[in-house]
Protein backbone atom coordinates (compact mmCIF):
# COMPACT_ATOMS: atom_id res chain seq x y z
CA UNK A 1 0.00 0.00 0.00
CA UNK A 2 1.05 3.63 -0.82
CA UNK A 3 1.07 6.90 0.30
CA UNK A 4 -0.74 9.01 -1.62
CA UNK A 5 -1.11 12.87 -1.46
CA UNK A 6 -4.46 13.82 -2.71
CA UNK A 7 -4.91 18.03 -3.91
CA UNK A 8 -8.28 18.83 -4.03
CA UNK A 9 -10.98 17.47 -2.29
CA UNK A 10 -13.61 18.70 -4.13
CA UNK A 11 -17.54 17.54 -5.41
CA UNK A 12 -15.28 14.70 -7.15
CA UNK A 13 -11.99 14.91 -5.34
CA UNK A 14 -13.60 13.75 -1.97
CA UNK A 15 -15.01 10.65 -2.92
CA UNK A 16 -12.22 9.77 -5.16
CA UNK A 17 -10.10 9.90 -2.29
CA UNK A 18 -12.37 8.01 0.03
CA UNK A 19 -12.10 5.70 -2.32
CA UNK A 20 -8.34 5.72 -2.88
CA UNK A 21 -8.45 5.20 1.16
CA UNK A 22 -11.14 2.12 0.60
CA UNK A 23 -8.34 0.46 -1.41
CA UNK A 24 -6.16 1.05 2.15
CA UNK A 25 -4.03 3.36 0.81
CA UNK A 26 -2.91 6.23 3.38
CA UNK A 27 -4.37 9.45 1.57
CA UNK A 28 -2.78 12.22 2.75
CA UNK A 29 -5.10 15.21 1.71
CA UNK A 30 -5.41 19.10 0.75
CA UNK A 31 -7.43 21.31 0.03
CA UNK A 32 -8.54 25.16 0.55
CA UNK A 33 -12.07 24.25 2.71
CA UNK A 34 -12.24 23.01 5.94
CA UNK A 35 -15.34 21.47 5.03
CA UNK A 36 -13.26 19.09 2.44
CA UNK A 37 -11.27 18.30 4.98
CA UNK A 38 -13.19 17.02 7.50
CA UNK A 39 -15.06 14.91 5.13
CA UNK A 40 -11.72 13.29 3.80
CA UNK A 41 -10.45 13.34 7.43
CA UNK A 42 -13.74 11.50 8.51
CA UNK A 43 -13.74 9.44 5.20
CA UNK A 44 -10.47 7.96 7.09
CA UNK A 45 -7.86 10.09 5.30
CA UNK A 46 -5.30 12.21 6.79
CA UNK A 47 -4.60 16.11 6.88
CA UNK A 48 -1.92 17.14 5.03
CA UNK A 49 -0.24 20.48 6.42
CA UNK A 50 0.88 21.91 3.41
CA UNK A 51 0.81 20.53 -0.39
CA UNK A 52 4.84 21.04 0.42
CA UNK A 53 4.82 18.42 3.12
CA UNK A 54 2.42 16.05 1.74
CA UNK A 55 3.87 15.62 -1.27
CA UNK A 56 7.46 15.38 0.40
CA UNK A 57 6.13 12.14 1.93
CA UNK A 58 4.14 10.90 -0.78
CA UNK A 59 4.55 7.59 -3.01
CA UNK A 60 1.52 9.47 -5.25
CA UNK A 61 0.00 12.72 -6.09
CA UNK A 62 -2.97 12.81 -7.28
CA UNK A 63 -4.61 16.28 -8.12
CA UNK A 64 -8.26 17.11 -8.97
CA UNK A 65 -8.01 20.98 -9.76
CA UNK A 66 -11.00 23.71 -11.31
CA UNK A 67 -8.66 24.38 -13.95
CA UNK A 68 -5.17 25.29 -15.99
CA UNK A 69 -4.51 27.58 -13.90
CA UNK A 70 -4.40 26.23 -10.80
CA UNK A 71 -2.49 23.69 -12.28
CA UNK A 72 -0.10 25.25 -13.67
CA UNK A 73 0.68 27.27 -10.04
CA UNK A 74 0.23 24.22 -7.75
CA UNK A 75 2.75 21.97 -10.11
CA UNK A 76 5.35 25.08 -10.91
CA UNK A 77 5.50 27.09 -7.98
CA UNK A 78 8.61 27.53 -5.56
CA UNK A 79 7.07 25.37 -2.80
CA UNK A 80 4.45 23.60 -4.90
CA UNK A 81 4.41 19.66 -6.44
CA UNK A 82 7.70 19.55 -9.14
CA UNK A 83 9.82 21.01 -6.72
CA UNK A 84 8.99 19.19 -3.45
CA UNK A 85 7.87 15.55 -4.53
CA UNK A 86 9.62 12.68 -3.57
CA UNK A 87 12.16 11.67 -6.20
CA UNK A 88 10.78 8.97 -8.04
CA UNK A 89 7.06 9.78 -7.29
CA UNK A 90 4.37 9.18 -9.84
CA UNK A 91 2.07 12.44 -10.73
CA UNK A 92 -1.74 12.21 -11.73
CA UNK A 93 -3.77 14.98 -12.46
CA UNK A 94 -7.34 14.37 -12.76
CA UNK A 95 -8.47 17.70 -13.84
CA UNK A 96 -9.82 18.49 -16.95
CA UNK A 97 -7.71 21.45 -18.26
CA UNK A 98 -6.19 22.74 -21.44
CA UNK A 99 -3.98 20.74 -23.62
CA UNK A 100 -1.19 22.84 -23.49
CA UNK A 101 -0.86 23.37 -19.98
CA UNK A 102 -1.10 19.21 -19.34
CA UNK A 103 1.86 19.12 -21.68
CA UNK A 104 3.71 21.60 -20.19
CA UNK A 105 3.16 20.81 -17.05
CA UNK A 106 4.19 17.38 -17.98
CA UNK A 107 7.23 18.34 -19.52
CA UNK A 108 8.48 20.53 -16.69
CA UNK A 109 7.74 17.10 -15.18
CA UNK A 110 10.18 15.46 -16.67
CA UNK A 111 12.68 17.38 -16.84
CA UNK A 112 13.24 16.41 -13.10
CA UNK A 113 13.05 13.37 -14.08
CA UNK A 114 9.52 12.35 -13.03
CA UNK A 115 6.58 10.28 -14.41
CA UNK A 116 3.85 12.22 -14.88
CA UNK A 117 -0.21 11.28 -16.37
CA UNK A 118 -2.82 13.49 -17.14
CA UNK A 119 -6.08 11.43 -16.16
CA UNK A 120 -9.27 13.47 -17.05
CA UNK A 121 -12.90 11.93 -16.36
CA UNK A 122 -16.31 11.68 -16.99
CA UNK A 123 -19.09 10.30 -14.82
CA UNK A 124 -19.79 12.79 -12.46
CA UNK A 125 -20.02 12.68 -8.51
CA UNK A 126 -22.37 9.89 -8.95
CA UNK A 127 -18.93 7.92 -10.50
CA UNK A 128 -16.42 9.34 -8.64
CA UNK A 129 -18.77 7.93 -5.54
CA UNK A 130 -18.97 4.56 -6.68
CA UNK A 131 -16.09 4.30 -8.19
CA UNK A 132 -16.99 4.13 -11.61
CA UNK A 133 -15.54 6.67 -13.58
CA UNK A 134 -13.63 6.80 -17.15
CA UNK A 135 -10.37 8.45 -17.00
CA UNK A 136 -8.89 9.30 -20.34
CA UNK A 137 -5.18 8.97 -19.78
CA UNK A 138 -2.22 10.33 -21.51
CA UNK A 139 1.40 9.86 -21.08
CA UNK A 140 4.46 7.43 -21.27
CA UNK A 141 3.36 3.59 -21.36
CA UNK A 142 5.53 2.64 -18.45
CA UNK A 143 3.77 5.73 -16.84
CA UNK A 144 0.23 4.46 -17.78
CA UNK A 145 0.92 1.07 -16.36
CA UNK A 146 2.18 2.46 -13.15
CA UNK A 147 -0.99 4.66 -12.48
CA UNK A 148 -3.17 1.87 -13.47
CA UNK A 149 -3.85 -0.02 -9.74
CA UNK A 150 -4.61 3.45 -8.56
CA UNK A 151 -6.96 4.73 -11.09
CA UNK A 152 -8.72 1.45 -11.01
CA UNK A 153 -9.69 1.60 -7.13
CA UNK A 154 -11.77 4.87 -8.32
CA UNK A 155 -12.79 4.08 -11.55
CA UNK A 156 -14.39 1.32 -14.03
CA UNK A 157 -12.67 2.22 -17.66
CA UNK A 158 -9.12 3.15 -17.69
CA UNK A 159 -7.76 4.30 -21.04
CA UNK A 160 -4.66 4.92 -22.44
CA UNK A 161 -5.15 7.44 -25.62
CA UNK A 162 -1.38 8.33 -26.11
CA UNK A 163 1.30 10.30 -24.87
CA UNK A 164 1.16 13.34 -22.71
CA UNK A 165 -2.17 15.59 -22.65
CA UNK A 166 -3.62 13.38 -25.04
CA UNK A 167 -5.75 12.28 -21.98
CA UNK A 168 -7.33 15.68 -22.33
CA UNK A 169 -7.85 15.93 -25.66
CA UNK A 170 -9.82 12.69 -26.02
CA UNK A 171 -12.00 14.30 -23.36
CA UNK A 172 -12.70 17.84 -24.90
CA UNK A 173 -12.91 15.84 -28.46
CA UNK A 174 -15.39 13.69 -26.84
CA UNK A 175 -17.18 16.58 -25.16
CA UNK A 176 -17.41 18.78 -28.16
CA UNK A 177 -19.00 15.91 -29.45
CA UNK A 178 -21.68 15.35 -26.93
CA UNK A 179 -22.46 19.09 -26.58
CA UNK A 180 -23.02 19.62 -30.55
CA UNK A 181 -25.04 16.32 -31.20
CA UNK A 182 -27.03 17.64 -27.59
CA UNK A 183 -28.31 20.71 -29.10
CA UNK A 184 -28.77 18.87 -32.06
CA UNK A 185 -30.93 16.35 -30.83
CA UNK A 186 -32.67 19.29 -28.72
CA UNK A 187 -33.18 21.14 -31.93
CA UNK A 188 -34.80 18.07 -34.16
CA UNK A 189 -37.27 18.13 -31.17
CA UNK A 190 -38.21 21.73 -30.73
CA UNK A 191 -38.73 21.07 -34.58
CA UNK A 192 -40.88 17.91 -34.34
CA UNK A 193 -43.04 19.60 -31.05
CA UNK A 194 -43.80 22.30 -33.72
CA UNK A 195 -44.46 20.44 -37.12
CA UNK A 196 -46.67 18.67 -34.89
CA UNK A 197 -44.82 15.65 -34.70
CA UNK A 198 -45.32 13.41 -31.37
CA UNK A 199 -41.71 13.69 -29.39
CA UNK A 200 -41.72 9.47 -28.74
CA UNK A 201 -42.71 8.93 -32.60
CA UNK A 202 -39.23 10.87 -33.14
CA UNK A 203 -37.46 9.23 -30.72
CA UNK A 204 -38.86 5.51 -32.45
CA UNK A 205 -37.77 6.18 -35.70
CA UNK A 206 -34.27 8.47 -34.92
CA UNK A 207 -33.40 5.92 -32.19
CA UNK A 208 -33.24 3.26 -35.05
CA UNK A 209 -31.92 5.32 -37.69
CA UNK A 210 -28.65 7.45 -38.33
CA UNK A 211 -30.06 9.53 -35.99
CA UNK A 212 -28.88 7.69 -33.43
CA UNK A 213 -26.74 9.13 -30.78
CA UNK A 214 -25.87 8.78 -27.17
CA UNK A 215 -27.45 12.01 -26.91
CA UNK A 216 -30.69 10.51 -28.12
CA UNK A 217 -30.96 6.72 -26.70
CA UNK A 218 -29.35 7.04 -23.49
CA UNK A 219 -29.57 10.89 -22.17
CA UNK A 220 -32.50 12.26 -24.43
CA UNK A 221 -33.62 16.30 -23.33
CA UNK A 222 -37.47 15.43 -23.93
CA UNK A 223 -39.07 14.04 -20.77
CA UNK A 224 -40.42 10.62 -21.60
CA UNK A 225 -38.76 8.44 -23.92
CA UNK A 226 -35.48 6.93 -21.57
CA UNK A 227 -36.84 7.18 -17.96
CA UNK A 228 -33.55 7.93 -16.46
CA UNK A 229 -32.47 11.06 -18.45
CA UNK A 230 -32.27 14.49 -16.50
CA UNK A 231 -35.17 15.56 -18.23
CA UNK A 232 -37.17 13.09 -16.34
CA UNK A 233 -36.64 15.02 -13.15
CA UNK A 234 -36.75 18.71 -14.10
CA UNK A 235 -33.47 18.93 -15.57
CA UNK A 236 -31.36 18.08 -12.10
CA UNK A 237 -27.24 17.31 -12.83
CA UNK A 238 -26.08 15.16 -14.20
CA UNK A 239 -23.80 17.32 -16.31
CA UNK A 240 -24.33 21.11 -15.26
CA UNK A 241 -24.70 23.52 -18.30
CA UNK A 242 -21.64 25.12 -16.68
CA UNK A 243 -19.38 21.57 -17.51
CA UNK A 244 -20.19 21.59 -20.64
CA UNK A 245 -19.51 25.46 -21.12
CA UNK A 246 -16.30 24.76 -19.33
CA UNK A 247 -15.30 21.62 -21.56
CA UNK A 248 -16.43 23.39 -25.43
CA UNK A 249 -14.15 26.50 -23.86
CA UNK A 250 -11.23 24.04 -23.77
CA UNK A 251 -12.26 22.68 -27.13
CA UNK A 252 -11.69 25.96 -28.42
CA UNK A 253 -8.60 26.90 -26.71
CA UNK A 254 -6.87 23.78 -28.16
CA UNK A 255 -8.61 24.15 -31.67
CA UNK A 256 -7.12 27.93 -31.88
CA UNK A 257 -3.82 26.49 -30.29
CA UNK A 258 -3.29 23.54 -32.53
CA UNK A 259 -4.94 25.24 -35.59
CA UNK A 260 -7.77 23.37 -36.54
CA UNK A 261 -11.48 24.91 -37.42
CA UNK A 262 -14.46 23.56 -35.75
CA UNK A 263 -17.31 25.98 -36.09
CA UNK A 264 -19.70 24.15 -35.08
CA UNK A 265 -17.72 23.47 -31.64
CA UNK A 266 -17.47 27.24 -31.15
CA UNK A 267 -21.15 27.93 -31.97
CA UNK A 268 -22.40 25.10 -29.58
CA UNK A 269 -19.50 26.73 -27.00
CA UNK A 270 -21.74 30.20 -27.63
CA UNK A 271 -24.99 28.55 -27.14
CA UNK A 272 -24.32 27.12 -24.05
CA UNK A 273 -22.50 30.15 -22.96
CA UNK A 274 -26.03 32.28 -22.98
CA UNK A 275 -27.78 29.56 -22.07
CA UNK A 276 -25.76 29.33 -18.80
CA UNK A 277 -26.16 33.54 -18.73
CA UNK A 278 -30.15 32.73 -18.18
CA UNK A 279 -29.01 31.53 -15.04
CA UNK A 280 -28.94 28.10 -16.26
CA UNK A 281 -25.35 27.21 -15.89
CA UNK A 282 -26.44 24.82 -12.18
CA UNK A 283 -29.43 23.34 -14.53
CA UNK A 284 -28.02 20.17 -16.57
CA UNK A 285 -26.74 20.12 -19.62
CA UNK A 286 -29.47 19.04 -22.10
CA UNK A 287 -31.87 21.42 -20.47
CA UNK A 288 -30.86 23.75 -23.23
CA UNK A 289 -34.00 21.99 -25.26
CA UNK A 290 -35.90 24.35 -23.13
CA UNK A 291 -33.65 27.73 -24.43
CA UNK A 292 -34.44 26.89 -27.75
CA UNK A 293 -38.47 26.08 -27.30
CA UNK A 294 -38.15 29.31 -26.17
CA UNK A 295 -41.57 30.63 -23.88
CA UNK B 1 -52.96 -7.00 -57.89
CA UNK B 2 -53.49 -3.61 -58.52
CA UNK B 3 -53.03 -0.96 -61.44
CA UNK B 4 -50.15 1.38 -60.24
CA UNK B 5 -49.44 4.95 -61.67
CA UNK B 6 -45.60 5.18 -61.14
CA UNK B 7 -44.91 9.00 -61.53
CA UNK B 8 -41.00 10.05 -61.42
CA UNK B 9 -38.96 6.66 -62.61
CA UNK B 10 -35.43 7.94 -61.63
CA UNK B 11 -32.44 6.91 -59.44
CA UNK B 12 -35.02 5.99 -56.65
CA UNK B 13 -38.05 5.43 -58.35
CA UNK B 14 -37.01 3.44 -61.25
CA UNK B 15 -36.26 0.62 -58.68
CA UNK B 16 -38.70 1.36 -56.54
CA UNK B 17 -41.65 0.75 -59.41
CA UNK B 18 -39.50 -2.28 -60.63
CA UNK B 19 -39.97 -3.95 -57.53
CA UNK B 20 -43.64 -3.41 -57.64
CA UNK B 21 -43.64 -5.18 -60.83
CA UNK B 22 -41.32 -7.74 -58.65
CA UNK B 23 -44.50 -8.39 -56.19
CA UNK B 24 -47.06 -8.87 -59.22
CA UNK B 25 -48.64 -5.69 -59.53
CA UNK B 26 -49.18 -3.50 -63.25
CA UNK B 27 -46.92 -0.44 -63.20
CA UNK B 28 -47.64 2.27 -65.57
CA UNK B 29 -44.75 4.42 -65.54
CA UNK B 30 -44.25 8.02 -66.30
CA UNK B 31 -41.02 10.02 -66.44
CA UNK B 32 -39.92 12.84 -68.55
CA UNK B 33 -36.97 10.91 -69.62
CA UNK B 34 -37.17 8.57 -72.61
CA UNK B 35 -34.46 5.99 -70.85
CA UNK B 36 -36.11 6.08 -67.32
CA UNK B 37 -38.93 4.83 -69.71
CA UNK B 38 -36.63 2.15 -71.40
CA UNK B 39 -35.51 0.71 -68.15
CA UNK B 40 -39.11 0.75 -66.37
CA UNK B 41 -40.44 -1.29 -69.57
CA UNK B 42 -37.34 -3.26 -69.50
CA UNK B 43 -37.82 -4.54 -66.19
CA UNK B 44 -41.43 -5.64 -66.64
CA UNK B 45 -43.46 -2.07 -66.50
CA UNK B 46 -46.13 -0.39 -68.79
CA UNK B 47 -45.22 2.36 -70.40
CA UNK B 48 -47.52 5.40 -69.31
CA UNK B 49 -49.02 8.06 -72.24
CA UNK B 50 -49.32 10.52 -69.72
CA UNK B 51 -49.99 11.25 -66.07
CA UNK B 52 -53.45 12.05 -66.78
CA UNK B 53 -53.89 8.69 -68.47
CA UNK B 54 -52.02 6.67 -66.32
CA UNK B 55 -53.63 7.77 -63.26
CA UNK B 56 -56.89 7.68 -64.94
CA UNK B 57 -56.55 3.79 -64.70
CA UNK B 58 -54.83 3.25 -61.58
CA UNK B 59 -55.86 1.99 -58.23
CA UNK B 60 -52.93 3.64 -56.41
CA UNK B 61 -50.46 6.30 -57.28
CA UNK B 62 -46.88 6.75 -56.12
CA UNK B 63 -44.83 9.75 -56.89
CA UNK B 64 -40.86 9.77 -56.12
CA UNK B 65 -40.33 13.75 -57.49
CA UNK B 66 -37.23 15.91 -57.12
CA UNK B 67 -39.21 19.03 -55.16
CA UNK B 68 -42.08 20.39 -53.17
CA UNK B 69 -42.68 22.42 -56.64
CA UNK B 70 -42.92 19.37 -58.96
CA UNK B 71 -45.14 17.59 -55.96
CA UNK B 72 -47.31 20.98 -56.25
CA UNK B 73 -47.38 21.27 -59.98
CA UNK B 74 -48.21 16.85 -60.99
CA UNK B 75 -50.91 16.97 -58.13
CA UNK B 76 -52.67 20.12 -58.53
CA UNK B 77 -52.61 21.13 -61.94
CA UNK B 78 -55.74 20.61 -64.11
CA UNK B 79 -54.62 17.81 -66.05
CA UNK B 80 -52.74 16.60 -62.68
CA UNK B 81 -53.30 13.85 -60.49
CA UNK B 82 -55.54 15.02 -57.94
CA UNK B 83 -58.39 16.34 -60.94
CA UNK B 84 -57.23 13.10 -63.07
CA UNK B 85 -56.98 10.01 -60.50
CA UNK B 86 -60.00 7.33 -60.41
CA UNK B 87 -62.14 8.21 -57.01
CA UNK B 88 -61.19 6.11 -54.51
CA UNK B 89 -57.93 5.56 -55.78
CA UNK B 90 -55.04 5.62 -53.31
CA UNK B 91 -52.23 8.62 -53.37
CA UNK B 92 -48.46 7.54 -52.37
CA UNK B 93 -45.68 10.58 -52.78
CA UNK B 94 -42.39 9.50 -51.43
CA UNK B 95 -40.65 12.65 -52.47
CA UNK B 96 -38.66 13.99 -49.81
CA UNK B 97 -40.34 17.51 -50.07
CA UNK B 98 -40.99 20.54 -47.58
CA UNK B 99 -43.53 19.82 -45.18
CA UNK B 100 -45.94 22.63 -46.09
CA UNK B 101 -46.53 21.37 -49.55
CA UNK B 102 -46.28 18.12 -48.38
CA UNK B 103 -49.93 18.89 -45.99
CA UNK B 104 -51.26 21.84 -48.79
CA UNK B 105 -51.52 18.61 -51.38
CA UNK B 106 -52.99 16.26 -48.52
CA UNK B 107 -55.50 18.48 -48.13
CA UNK B 108 -56.40 19.29 -51.67
CA UNK B 109 -56.99 15.65 -52.17
CA UNK B 110 -58.82 15.23 -48.87
CA UNK B 111 -61.23 17.93 -50.20
CA UNK B 112 -61.85 15.54 -53.41
CA UNK B 113 -62.34 12.89 -50.77
CA UNK B 114 -58.72 11.25 -52.21
CA UNK B 115 -56.76 9.50 -49.85
CA UNK B 116 -53.14 10.32 -49.65
CA UNK B 117 -49.99 9.50 -47.46
CA UNK B 118 -46.35 11.67 -47.37
CA UNK B 119 -43.67 8.66 -47.74
CA UNK B 120 -40.53 9.60 -48.22
CA UNK B 121 -37.73 7.44 -48.16
CA UNK B 122 -34.25 7.08 -46.77
CA UNK B 123 -31.54 3.91 -47.76
CA UNK B 124 -30.50 5.58 -51.08
CA UNK B 125 -30.15 4.08 -54.00
CA UNK B 126 -28.97 0.61 -53.02
CA UNK B 127 -32.01 -0.02 -50.62
CA UNK B 128 -34.41 1.42 -53.55
CA UNK B 129 -32.90 -1.33 -55.08
CA UNK B 130 -32.91 -4.21 -52.59
CA UNK B 131 -36.19 -3.11 -51.53
CA UNK B 132 -35.18 -2.33 -48.18
CA UNK B 133 -36.28 1.33 -47.61
CA UNK B 134 -36.99 3.30 -44.53
CA UNK B 135 -40.45 4.50 -45.31
CA UNK B 136 -41.32 7.67 -43.02
CA UNK B 137 -45.16 8.28 -43.41
CA UNK B 138 -47.55 10.90 -42.77
CA UNK B 139 -51.80 10.38 -42.95
CA UNK B 140 -54.55 9.03 -41.73
CA UNK B 141 -54.76 5.66 -39.85
CA UNK B 142 -56.93 4.02 -42.86
CA UNK B 143 -54.83 5.76 -45.06
CA UNK B 144 -51.48 4.03 -43.89
CA UNK B 145 -53.22 0.81 -43.47
CA UNK B 146 -53.95 0.59 -47.24
CA UNK B 147 -50.74 2.10 -48.16
CA UNK B 148 -48.58 -0.60 -46.27
CA UNK B 149 -48.92 -3.74 -48.44
CA UNK B 150 -47.35 -1.68 -51.25
CA UNK B 151 -44.40 -0.14 -49.44
CA UNK B 152 -43.51 -3.57 -47.79
CA UNK B 153 -43.11 -4.25 -51.40
CA UNK B 154 -40.52 -1.31 -52.12
CA UNK B 155 -39.23 -1.55 -48.31
CA UNK B 156 -38.24 -3.28 -44.99
CA UNK B 157 -39.08 -0.69 -42.51
CA UNK B 158 -42.37 1.33 -42.16
CA UNK B 159 -43.08 3.70 -39.81
CA UNK B 160 -46.26 5.50 -39.33
CA UNK B 161 -45.04 9.32 -38.01
CA UNK B 162 -48.83 10.65 -37.31
CA UNK B 163 -50.83 13.13 -39.63
CA UNK B 164 -50.26 14.27 -43.05
CA UNK B 165 -46.87 16.49 -43.20
CA UNK B 166 -45.61 14.33 -40.33
CA UNK B 167 -43.81 11.44 -42.04
CA UNK B 168 -41.86 15.10 -44.69
CA UNK B 169 -41.26 15.88 -40.69
CA UNK B 170 -39.71 12.83 -39.11
CA UNK B 171 -37.41 12.68 -41.95
CA UNK B 172 -36.16 16.42 -41.33
CA UNK B 173 -35.96 16.22 -38.54
CA UNK B 174 -34.09 12.89 -38.41
CA UNK B 175 -31.83 14.16 -41.03
CA UNK B 176 -31.01 17.41 -39.69
CA UNK B 177 -29.77 15.71 -36.44
CA UNK B 178 -27.61 13.26 -38.63
CA UNK B 179 -25.88 16.29 -41.06
CA UNK B 180 -25.46 18.57 -37.75
CA UNK B 181 -23.22 15.23 -35.83
CA UNK B 182 -21.68 14.27 -38.90
CA UNK B 183 -19.93 17.34 -38.59
CA UNK B 184 -19.40 17.47 -34.99
CA UNK B 185 -17.74 14.19 -35.04
CA UNK B 186 -15.61 15.61 -38.28
CA UNK B 187 -14.40 18.21 -36.17
CA UNK B 188 -13.51 15.77 -33.85
CA UNK B 189 -11.29 14.11 -35.81
CA UNK B 190 -9.68 17.05 -37.01
CA UNK B 191 -9.12 18.12 -33.96
CA UNK B 192 -8.04 15.27 -32.46
CA UNK B 193 -5.32 14.68 -35.52
CA UNK B 194 -4.47 18.29 -34.90
CA UNK B 195 -3.66 17.57 -31.01
CA UNK B 196 -2.10 13.95 -32.36
CA UNK B 197 -4.49 11.75 -30.78
CA UNK B 198 -4.60 8.68 -33.24
CA UNK B 199 -8.22 8.52 -35.11
CA UNK B 200 -9.05 5.25 -33.93
CA UNK B 201 -7.97 5.97 -30.20
CA UNK B 202 -10.77 8.73 -30.47
CA UNK B 203 -12.84 6.33 -31.94
CA UNK B 204 -12.65 3.69 -29.54
CA UNK B 205 -12.85 5.73 -26.35
CA UNK B 206 -15.95 8.03 -28.13
CA UNK B 207 -17.67 4.86 -29.13
CA UNK B 208 -18.27 3.86 -26.17
CA UNK B 209 -19.28 7.43 -24.23
CA UNK B 210 -20.97 9.67 -24.71
CA UNK B 211 -19.74 11.20 -28.21
CA UNK B 212 -21.08 8.16 -29.60
CA UNK B 213 -23.26 8.17 -32.98
CA UNK B 214 -24.31 6.57 -35.56
CA UNK B 215 -22.11 9.38 -37.52
CA UNK B 216 -19.62 7.79 -35.53
CA UNK B 217 -19.89 3.82 -35.42
CA UNK B 218 -21.71 3.03 -38.58
CA UNK B 219 -20.46 6.01 -41.38
CA UNK B 220 -17.29 6.75 -39.46
CA UNK B 221 -16.34 9.90 -41.27
CA UNK B 222 -12.22 9.33 -41.38
CA UNK B 223 -10.97 5.40 -42.66
CA UNK B 224 -10.24 2.90 -40.99
CA UNK B 225 -12.44 2.46 -37.57
CA UNK B 226 -15.87 1.27 -39.71
CA UNK B 227 -13.91 -0.52 -43.06
CA UNK B 228 -17.68 -0.62 -44.31
CA UNK B 229 -18.47 3.90 -44.20
CA UNK B 230 -17.52 6.00 -47.40
CA UNK B 231 -14.51 7.14 -46.46
CA UNK B 232 -12.85 4.32 -46.82
CA UNK B 233 -13.63 3.83 -50.77
CA UNK B 234 -12.31 7.98 -51.15
CA UNK B 235 -16.19 9.00 -50.00
CA UNK B 236 -17.86 7.66 -53.04
CA UNK B 237 -21.59 8.23 -51.91
CA UNK B 238 -23.43 7.10 -49.73
CA UNK B 239 -25.83 9.93 -49.39
CA UNK B 240 -24.02 12.89 -51.42
CA UNK B 241 -23.45 16.14 -49.75
CA UNK B 242 -26.17 17.62 -52.20
CA UNK B 243 -28.76 15.31 -50.71
CA UNK B 244 -28.00 16.34 -47.51
CA UNK B 245 -28.12 19.95 -48.37
CA UNK B 246 -31.05 19.78 -49.44
CA UNK B 247 -32.92 18.07 -46.26
CA UNK B 248 -31.13 20.73 -44.64
CA UNK B 249 -32.70 23.26 -46.05
CA UNK B 250 -35.77 21.63 -46.01
CA UNK B 251 -35.34 21.62 -42.87
CA UNK B 252 -34.52 25.25 -42.10
CA UNK B 253 -37.79 26.14 -44.34
CA UNK B 254 -39.79 23.97 -41.81
CA UNK B 255 -38.02 26.03 -38.85
CA UNK B 256 -38.81 29.78 -40.30
CA UNK B 257 -42.27 28.29 -41.21
CA UNK B 258 -43.04 27.00 -37.95
CA UNK B 259 -41.60 29.17 -35.90
CA UNK B 260 -38.79 27.38 -34.57
CA UNK B 261 -35.11 28.14 -33.72
CA UNK B 262 -32.54 25.80 -35.05
CA UNK B 263 -29.09 27.62 -34.96
CA UNK B 264 -27.15 24.36 -35.21
CA UNK B 265 -29.31 23.21 -38.48
CA UNK B 266 -28.43 26.68 -40.27
CA UNK B 267 -24.94 26.15 -39.46
CA UNK B 268 -25.21 22.65 -40.81
CA UNK B 269 -27.17 24.46 -44.45
CA UNK B 270 -24.21 27.08 -44.30
CA UNK B 271 -21.27 24.46 -44.25
CA UNK B 272 -22.49 21.69 -46.52
CA UNK B 273 -23.39 24.69 -48.80
CA UNK B 274 -19.61 25.77 -48.75
CA UNK B 275 -18.78 22.21 -48.91
CA UNK B 276 -20.74 21.57 -52.19
CA UNK B 277 -19.90 24.63 -53.46
CA UNK B 278 -15.88 24.01 -53.85
CA UNK B 279 -17.37 21.17 -56.22
CA UNK B 280 -18.19 18.75 -53.75
CA UNK B 281 -21.85 18.31 -54.37
CA UNK B 282 -21.52 14.22 -55.23
CA UNK B 283 -19.04 13.68 -52.87
CA UNK B 284 -20.39 11.79 -50.15
CA UNK B 285 -21.67 13.70 -47.14
CA UNK B 286 -18.79 12.67 -44.93
CA UNK B 287 -16.64 13.94 -46.58
CA UNK B 288 -16.88 17.36 -45.02
CA UNK B 289 -14.33 15.96 -43.07
CA UNK B 290 -11.81 17.22 -45.95
CA UNK B 291 -13.27 20.25 -46.09
CA UNK B 292 -12.99 20.91 -42.38
CA UNK B 293 -9.34 19.62 -42.11
CA UNK B 294 -8.09 22.16 -45.43
CA UNK B 295 -5.50 21.21 -47.74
Amino acid sequence: MSTIAFIGLGNMGGPMAANLVKAGHRVVGVDVTQAAIDRHVAAGGVKGASIAEAVAEADVVVTMLPSGREVNALYLAESGIVPKVKPGALLIDSSTIDVDTARAVAKAAAAKGLAMLDAPVSGGTGGATAGTLTFMCGGEDATFARAKPYLDAMGKTIVHAGGPGNGQAAKICNNMILGITMIATSEAFVLAEKLGLDAQKLFDIASKSSGQSWSLTTYCPVPGPVPTSPANRDYQPGFTAAMMLKDLKLAQDAARSAGAVTPMGAEAASLYGLYAAQGEAGTDFSGIVNFLRGR
